[in-house]
């Protein structure tokens, strides 16, 4: 389990949250992008950026010129929000209304991470979380390309996840309000690939798509 | 157009900004939830939350007790985050991997709205977002219920948005490379409403669903 903090301990709804390690880590691989905030000239500022998880460690990518990237590898302090909506939950009454979602929030500073091995093996990492697989068959990462990205790390160690399922909670008294009441199920859905067309003498047609576009 | 300011000035590939109401606007409609980032004691908190629009202004509510309306009714310095996934972009070489995406950025402090009338229509919004229609239909909101939960609102003065979308962008050299290549569209689906069981006498039945599940 994360230690609870001052800034973790839940303030609303303690039964919708968690500091299991297991439950942050599941929402943080479903996600695809996440919003890192940092203060900047004592002000916040969110922007949007994939991550991906390796262990107990969350990583980030940027160019060199990256306003975010530069601020992670001067070691501010950063907290990162990922949220899945799950569903929109249709109460019986206005006030009931409410959303199904799984979300984590977490605190800590990042560290740049300049190995270029340890990089190599990150940056896989991330076309594997998109593709399974598909790292070993694309054209592998050249040493002046890895130069150009900084790869920076957050330990998960202070943060938590919240999380609401299950239909709506309507007052008794509204149960036999006249109108549909339930959830409307919200998924992150993948569509059909669509190939790029390439160039003169483009592989598309030639490799095999690796991974399985189906699931959700 | 919103002004550019030195916080909203492109540093990083400024052919994905913009800066035209209207697509932050769509943006805006589409996401169902956003980060709110505010600073507290020197360091950033970015809180996950529903969100919806009304014109120029972004609206945002929570209980009395919440830890963000409070700060947000306060009239802290916020950053809103809203960020659409489109699709994976899987290039030929592992550095030219992208996501396809379409996010809002605004910075501004939100001042509360107390008016009762104007937070009933708000609400009402609000669950028209969700479900066209559906405010007219549900049990109205009562005074008490209104005291309870704290409206929000931030003119939308200072923000971009930023997108990418189209197949990846290879060098020339990787072009014959023998991998598929392309996008993986992804997009946030809407799934087959569950009606809640209710209680004796639960409606669940007896209403119409009155929005279009199968739109996306």
């Amino acid at each position: 389990m994360l230690a609870r903090t001052d800034r973790t301990t839940f303030r609303q709804r303690p039964q919708r949250g968690s500091f299991d390690p297991a439950v942050i880590a599941a929402i943080l691989d479903e996600a695809l992008v996440c919003t890192v905030a940092f203060v900047e000239d004592g002000r916040p500022v969110g922007i949007p950026t994939t991550h991906w998880r390796m262990g107990d460690r969350v990583l980030f990518h940027g160019g060199q010129g990256s306003r975010l990237a530069k601020a992670m590898a001067a070691g501010a302090e950063l907290c990162i929000t990922a949220t899945l909506v799950d569903g929109m939950v249709l109460a019986r009454s206005a006030f009931h209304h409410s959303m199904n979602y799984r979300s984590v929030v977490l605190f800590g500073r990042a560290v740049e991470v300049t190995d270029p091995a340890e990089k190599e093996a990150a940056f896989a990492a991330l076309i594997d979380k998109l593709a399974p697989g598909r790292s070993a068959a694309v054209r592998p990462v050249t040493a002046k390309e890895l130069a150009a990205t900084r790869l920076l790390a957050l330990a998960i160690t202070e943060g938590s996840a919240k999380t609401r399922s299950g239909p709506p909670v309507d007052d008794e008294a509204d149960i036999s309000w006249p109108v549909w009441a339930g959830v409307v199920p919200v998924m992150q859905a993948r569509g059909e690939p669509v190939a790029d067309g390439g160039g003169e003498g483009a592989s598309s047609s030639r490799g095999e798509t690796p991974w399985n576009h189906a699931s959700v």
